[in-house]
C-alpha cells in the first residue's frame, strides 16, 4: 500500500506519545511510515527525509519533539507538503518549551501545531487524514464515520452519578 | 472562481491579523472567502457555516480568535474539513490564553494551530494552500515558487552591518 | 424533586472533579442532574441541552472540562441560565489551560469561573446554591448553616503544634 | 428604586475598568451602587459592608481588584450573597496575578471569576443580571434581548474584507 | 517565656509546611505560638488575632497560605507588626499562584513574602529572628551562630565526585 | 540623624522605581542612606558594604535589582541585618524573572520579598519602619499614623459613579 | 584581520539587537563578520555557513533568533565550534518563546543562551571574547580591562539620591 | 593531569545533575576537578574560587544551582574565565526559576545558560570541550567523534514501529 504520510519523531523515548497518531491513521485507513530522525543529532538525514518527502508521494508529513523542538519547523522548511507539528511533553516544563519551540513559526514557512502529548498526536493522526479527505473520498468517509462512532460513545455513556454509586 | 478556503472570524477586530491569511491566499492564487461568525455571539450561525462546509465545496477553514477562543474547535467538531486555528492577540496576556484555548484541543477533534497574531496568519494561508496543492498541482507550485523567492530574498539582504553604518 | 442544577462535563473522566459540585449541592438539599455533554464530540447535545435549560427549569448550570475547555462558554452562548464553569486539571499543564480557556470570555457572552479541580467543584455547587438562595430562603438558610459549620470546623482545630508533638 | 447589585472596587483607579460592569448593569435595567472598599486599607469597612449585603437586599456583589487581588474572596467570606470577581489588569504581570488571587479560592468560599479587565467587569454585570433572572422575569427577559441583539449586530457586520477594500 | 512571633495558617493542612518555620524559631531560642486562623473561613477570627497582636506582644507574624491566599495580607491590613508570608504549594499550579497572591500587594500594606514551600517557611523563622536580632543582641548572636555553622557544614563536605563513586 | 536603612540597588536605573522607598522612609521619619552597589559589576563593593552593615548600625537593609537579581541575596549572604528585597520590573519579562530571582531564596538566607516595581518599593520602605518599630515606638506611632490616613483617604473618595458622571 | 567571530541572525529585524554584540566585540578588540542566515527560509545556507565555519577559523558563533528559534541550535548541530544564542525579543509572548526555543536543547547538541534581547547580544560578544581569551592574552586582558572600566564605572556613580534632588 | 574545568555546585543535592556535566567531559577526555560553592552559605569560598580560577588554570567554570540561582552570575562576576550555568530544577517551579536567575544576565557579565536539569548538565560538559576544542585539536576531535557517533546511533535506530510491534 503506498505510503502516505510520514510520522517522524526525534528519539525513540517519542514513540509512546508518537503511537497514538500511527493508530488513529491505521484506524482511518491510511497508511503511514515511521522514522526517527533528529533535527540536532542527524540534521543530514532530516534535510534528505524532508527534501524527497515530496518526489516520494508524501502527502503530509507529522513531526514529534519535545523541548527546543526543531524538528517540524526545519521540516517544514524543506518541503512544500503540509507538515503537522506535536509536542512532546518535555521533563521539567511539561511540553510549554516544546509547544512554543513548533508552533512561534516566523510567517513564510508553517507548521499546524496539535496539543502537547498523546491527545495532539492522535489529533495529527486525524488532520493528516482530514487534509488527505479533501481529496480522497474513501478517506473522507472513514473520519466521518469515526467521528460518528465518537458522538454516539459520549452519548452512550451512562449517567456518571448513577454509574458511580451503583 | 470556486471559493476553496473560508476565512472566519469572531469579530471584525480581528481583522487587521487575519488579512494576512487572505493576502497569502491571494498571492497563492486560492480563492477564499471571508466571514464575521462569532462562536458565543452567533452560536447557531456557527453551526451553519461548519455545517455546510464540506459541501459548499470549502477545501480549508481557517478560523482566527482571542482570548477564550472557541471559534476554531467548536467548527472543527461540526466538519470534516480541515481546520487551521489562528491565536489573535488578546489585550491582557498577549495571546497566550488564545493559543492555549485554540490548540490544547481533546484527542477526536483536531485543529492545526499556528503562531499567535499576524505571522499565524500568514502561515493560516500558507498552510491551507500546501493543504490543497496536496491534490493541485499549480497551487502546489505557486507554493514552490512563494519559497523560493522568500529564500531568494533573505539571500539578497546585504550585510545588516554594512547597510547599518552605511 | 425538582431539578434545579445541571452538573455537566466533557467526559467520564472528569467525574472524579465534578462529583464534589454534586456533593456539595446534596449537603446542601438542592437537587441536580449529571450528564456527559461534549463541546467537541456532541456539539448538537450540547446545544439542545443548553437550549432547553430554561423551559426545563434549570436555574444554574455547572460545566466542567479541562484543556482546549469550550463547554463552559459554549452553553453560555445559548441559554440565559447562569453558567459557572469549572477548569479540570489538564495533564500537561496542570489546568492553566482549562482556566484561561474558560474564563477568558469576550464580553458578552459570561461564565462565572471558579478553581482548577476539586476545590472549584466544591465552590461550584456553593455558589449555585448561594444563586438559588437569592429567591429561595430555605437554601440560602442552608448555605449559611454550611458556612457556620465550617467556620466552627477551623476554630475546634487542634494547635498543629501540639497535635504533631502528641 | 430598590439597589439590587453592589459593585465595589479598592481604588478609583479601577472605575475605568468597572464603569463597564455598571453600564452593562444600566443596560439591563438592574439598580446598582457601586462603592470604593479596600480590603486592604479599610478591612473593617469591607467587613461592614459584606456582613450587611444580605439584610440590605444586595442579591448579588460584583468586586474588582488587582494584584494581590483579595477583595472579592474576603467580601464572600463574609455575606451568603453571591459574589462575582473582576481581575483588574496588573502594572507588572498583566492581571495575571489578580486572575490567580481571585479564582484559586479554598473549597468552602465561592467567587465566581471573570475575564481580566474591561470584558471581565461587562461580563460580570451580564451575569448578575442573569442571577437575577432566576427569579426576576423582568431582567430575564431584557437579557434575553440584549443576546439577541447581539447577535443580531454581528450577523449585520460586512464582510471584512469587503468593507476593508471599500 | 513571653511569645514573640506568631505562625499562623489557613488549615492543618499547611503544618508539615510551616514546622519548618517553627523548628528554625526553636532553634535561634525565639518562642512562637502556632494558630489555624482561616483568611476565609474565620474572618473574624483573623480580625481578632490581627487587631490583638501588638498589644500581646507579638514582635513578627509568619503567615502561611496557599491558592487564593489572602491570609498574609489580611493580617498585615489590621496590625503594625511585621507580617512574613510563606507561599505553600498549592495542587495545581504549585504554589505559583499563592506566591502572586501575597507578594503582590498594593503600596501601603505590605507583606514580606519568602519562597514557596519549605525553604520559604525555614527562611520566615530565620527573617523572624533576624528582625528581633535588631534589638535583641542574644537572638542576633543565635543567627550568627546558625549561619557560621551553615557555612561550616557547607565546606566540610566532601568532593561530591569523590564521595558518590566511594 | 542616625542612618537607620540602607537603600541599595544595581543602577541608576533603578532609581525611579527605588526612590517610592525613600519617599515612605522619610514620610515615616527614618534616616535612610542611599548607594548604587552591583553584585555582578561591584562584587567586592557588594561584600564590604553587606559586611560592615551590622557594625554601621543599620537596622535594615531593602535592595532592588531587576532581571537576574542577586544583588538582595548576595547582600543576605553576608549580614544578620534583615534584607528587603524589591524586584525592578524588566524590559522582556515585566520583572517576573526578577521576583522569582529574589524570592526563590534556599533555606537558610533569608530575604523578605515584596511586589514588583514602585508598590513594592512603597512596601519596602514601609516594612522597614515596621521592623524598626518593633523596638522604637515613636517610628510604629508614624507607621500607624500612615496607615490610619491611608483609611481615612480611601473613605473619604466619592462614589466614583457619582465623580465621574459629574 | 582575521575574522574570528560570525554573527548571524534570522532577519535584519534582529540587527537592533544582535548590533549590541558586535559593539562588544569591536570594543574588545575582536574581528566578526555579520550575515543574515534564516533556519526556515534558507535551510541550506544555515547548513553551509555552519558547515563551513570550523575551516574558515571561524572561533566563535553567535545566533541571534526570535520565536521559534531554531537558527542557534541547527547552526550547533552542524559544526563543532562553540555557539552562542541569543533570543531576541518576540512580539507576543515578548521573548520567552525565543528563549525556551534555544536553550531547552537535547542533551548531545549544546548553545550556550544569553539573556533575551539587548543585554543578551552584549553578553554573547563578552562571552565570545572570554571564549578567545582562553587561549589569546590579549584578548583575555581587553576583557578584564572592560571589566575593571565597568566596575569603576559603578562606583564613580553619584548617590542617586543627592543626583535626584540637585 | 593539569585539571581544566571547574565544576561546581550549591550543594550535594545537585550532585545527580551535575554529574552528566562529569561524565561528559571524562568522555571526551578533559579532566575536570568538582567542588561544593554556595552563593548564599559560602560567599567567601564563592569569591575565593572564583578570584583563583584563572591563575589555576582553569579554561571554563560549569555551575550549577536550582532555584534564585546566584552561583554562576556571582562567579561570572569575579573572572573572566568563561562561566556556563545549568539550572537545577527545583522543587516548586520545576526549574522555571532556576533558570531565569541564571539566564537573565544584564549586560556586562555572561553567563552562557544551558537547558534545565540533566541534559543542561551534559551539554555544559559539551560546551566546554567546544570551548577548550578552539585551542586544543585533540579535544575538539574527541568532540567531532562524539557528535559523529551520536548521529550514526540515531541512524541505527530501528523503525519504531517495527520494534514496539515485534
Amino acid at each position: 500500500m503506498q505510503v502516505r504520510v510520514g510520522v517522524i519523531m526525534g528519539s525513540t523515548s517519542d514513540w509512546p506519545v508518537m503511537e497514538h497518531a500511527v493508530n488513529m491513521l491505521e484506524q482511518l485507513g491510511v497508511a503511514c511510515e515511521t522514522r526517527i530522525v533528529s533535527a540536532h543529532r542527524t540534521p543530514e538525514l532530516l534535510f534528505e527525509y524532508a527534501g524527497q518527502a515530496a518526489e516520494r508521494g508524501l502527502e503530509v508529513i507529522i513531526a514529534g519533539a519535545g523541548g527546543a523542538a526543531h524538528l517540524p519547523g526545519m521540516v517544514a522548511s524543506r518541503t512544500p507538503v503540509p507538515v503537522l507539528g506535536v509536542p512532546v511533553e518535555s521533563k521539567a516544563l511539561n511540553g510549554l518549551d516544546s509547544l512554543l519551540s513548533i508552533v512561534q513559526m516566523p510567517g513564510g514557512v508553517a507548521v499546524g501545531t496539535l496539543a502537547i502529548g498523546k491527545a495532539g498526536a492522535t489529533n495529527a493522526g486525524l488532520l493528516a487524514a482530514q487534509i488527505i479527505g479533501t481529496h480522497d473520498s474513501s478517506v473522507r468517509e472513514a473520519v466521518e464515520r469515526f467521528r460518528a462512532e465518537q458522538s454516539q460513545k459520549v452519548m452512550d455513556q451512562p449517567d456518571p452519578r448513577a454509574s458511580s454509586s451503583s
